[in-house]
């Protein structure tokens, strides 16, 4: 049955390094067998300005009919201006929040030959490799009610509400679990159970699964000691489970102590193995079209998407050794280049992972 | 005018290192004509365990009659099981609360001899120093309604609300913007408007009051890239304001950036100058009753104190002059020493500083 994957480019750098995903699917379904057909729709500022929805109905349609979807990112300051609903930041979450992509997986990993680009000393990184399972269609982000007013002082107000419930808690409880019992076998869940109640509900779950999974050895931080020991110590780590919130921060920390964001892919999966991914950095309006921006984190979230949402584990192992091989040949981007004058551009990076596959 | 000053010791370690402040303060009262009495009373987990209450009544009205008040540190886990309005941190938010300490200063600073303590490297953190204000007294920690409850489909959730009036930011950015006006001129505010209401309210207030304060620029960011950019070139930052939870997570993991948060002192302020004096870390139960402690923090809280609300900066600097001192001296604590057998114990750190103001 042959494949359908919706390519999302977005904005700004989108394009940019969703054109040599579309070339590395191309050359897999051209010569290694992959079946698959690529679709394109809008989503974020560009579907804002073509069809006046961050998450038009058109690419809702086309989203719910693919096998998985590749996004590149989103945002930039041209539509900061607009309403909320309007703005490409909700295109994003309503796109999670209409398919139930609740796991945001981002993996922490220091590629060897990267380890200098690290803010960290060398020892305290090398070898990292963290995953963190975010929750991700709950929490602060989508919980009712929420808004500004004013109140009867005349003041204004603006307020958000987190809410968690133990379903949705057990739900990425058990989806981290099982990736810890076949990773590391330790999972460390991060809350602040000792100032919120949703936390304390969220700690109660997750320790009332834990003996299902005997393997896995469960751990508890708050947020707060759990940013210092990644600052600390992140290779402590193996798998890290937390809400919405707290993942958006921590997974970003934990990305950027690699010193290789550019090179780092993500996946948002549904509770049937249906995802979307893309690379954990932005849409960097400064740097767009110049043909610079790294297409690492984006062929490398083609590599998780072929793995996890088409089953096809070969295909994904061959990707990412290609892109072992490059990064092994001395090519840089600029972004990890210690000479930026020798870097290749996003095209030349591109090409070389498909040469080398 | 004698000057109350109110001893809070705590639990676990706290006690130990408080009593290096008693000693220091006694130095000073005997020998540097400082002009204070020093009264204790119980807060946290020793507060629950004497008289029932983790901030009980009698703590509450010497609190409010003093000028300052230096506290050691509270929590462990024996106290974990207790119902939330026991727990030792409860005690700690009630008397934030109950005085009104809504500015909590938290500088992060890198001392030079220490610049090996970190597990950043040298480059990245030689020289820093951040000052980050984080609102105390509302947001998320004290919103209503929370709490848990069972839903009418019988599934149970934990519930926060995160709320900000415009009141509460304009008062935490107006005490930021002075900070910055009188260090370097650059203040970033750290919030989540691109999802949370609150935030985008947060954000237009700081806006509204920048043209007050024309020699500070003012810059915005969010919260996961405040984290990203605290990694990835911490020096970038002058004073960072933010709310109540975000300032947890980023100044913990600011502190952790400069290797010594055995070090680092911290101050909650109300609108007239009175004011909490606390180490930033915590009771580290692991160590308590060993004599172990680094003391350099509570010291330096005790130099916060003098400055902040008793308005004695001679003093202050007197005691910052004293530690320095000590640390150029090669002393250490086991926490600092690159050979812990070689380390200074609690009451011989608070002795080489006593000896060396
Ligand atoms: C753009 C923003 C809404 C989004 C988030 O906060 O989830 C981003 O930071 C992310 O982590 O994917
Ligand atoms: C102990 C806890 C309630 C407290 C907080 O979260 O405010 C602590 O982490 C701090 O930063 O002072």
């Amino acid at each position: 049955m042959t494949h359908r994957i919706l390519m999302l480019p977005g904005d700004h750098i989108g394009p940019e390094i969703v054109a040599e995903a579309d070339r590395l699917l191309q050359a897999l379904i051209d010569d290694y067998g992959l079946d698959a057909t690529l679709e394109y729709a809008h989503l974020g500022g560009c579907a804002v300005d073509a069809e006046g929805e961050p998450f038009p109905a058109s690419t809702r349609r086309l989203a719910e009919a693919a096998d998985a979807i590749l996004l590149g990112a989103v945002g930039g300051p041209q539509w900061d201006g607009l309403p909320r609903d309007k703005r490409p930041e909700t295109g994003l979450l309503n796109i999670r929040s209409a398919l139930g992509l609740f796991a945001n997986l981002r993996p922490a990993i220091l590629f060897p030959e990267l380890v200098d680009a690290s803010s960290l000393r060398p020892d305290v990184v090398a070898g990292l490799d963290i995953l963190i399972f975010r929750e991700l269609t709950g929490g602060i982000y989508f919980g009712q009610p929420r808004g500004l007013r004013t109140r009867d002082d005349g003041i204004r107000e603006g307020f958000n509400t987190l809410v968690y419930g133990a379903d949705e808690i057990e739900r990425i409880g058990r989806a981290a679990f099982q990736a810890a019992s076949r990773r590391g076998g330790r999972l460390c869940s991060v809350d602040k159970a000792n100032v919120l109640e949703s936390s304390e509900l969220w700690r109660e779950v997750m320790t009332s699964i834990a003996p299902d999974y005997p393997d896995v050895e469960l751990s508890h931080l708050y947020v707060d000691n759990a940013a210092m020991q990644l600052v600390r110590d992140p290779k402590q780590f193996d798998v890290i489970v937390t809400g919405n919130l707290f993942g958006d921060v921590l997974s970003d920390c934990a990305a950027m102590l690699t010193g290789s964001i550019g090179m780092l892919p993500s996946a948002s999966l549904d509770a049937g193995g249906r995802g979307l991914y893309e690379p954990v950095h932005g849409s960097a309006p400064d740097i767009a079209g110049q043909g610079v921006a790294n297409p690492l984190a984006t062929l490398l979230s083609v590599a998780m998407l072929l793995r996890y949402s088409l089953d096809e584990g070969a295909l994904a192992d061959r990707v990412e050794r290609a892109v072992g091989r490059v990064l092994a040949a001395g090519r840089r981007s600029p972004d990890l280049a210690a000479d930026p004058a020798q870097a290749l551009g996003t095209r030349a990076m591109g090409d070389a992972v498909v040469n080398a596959l």
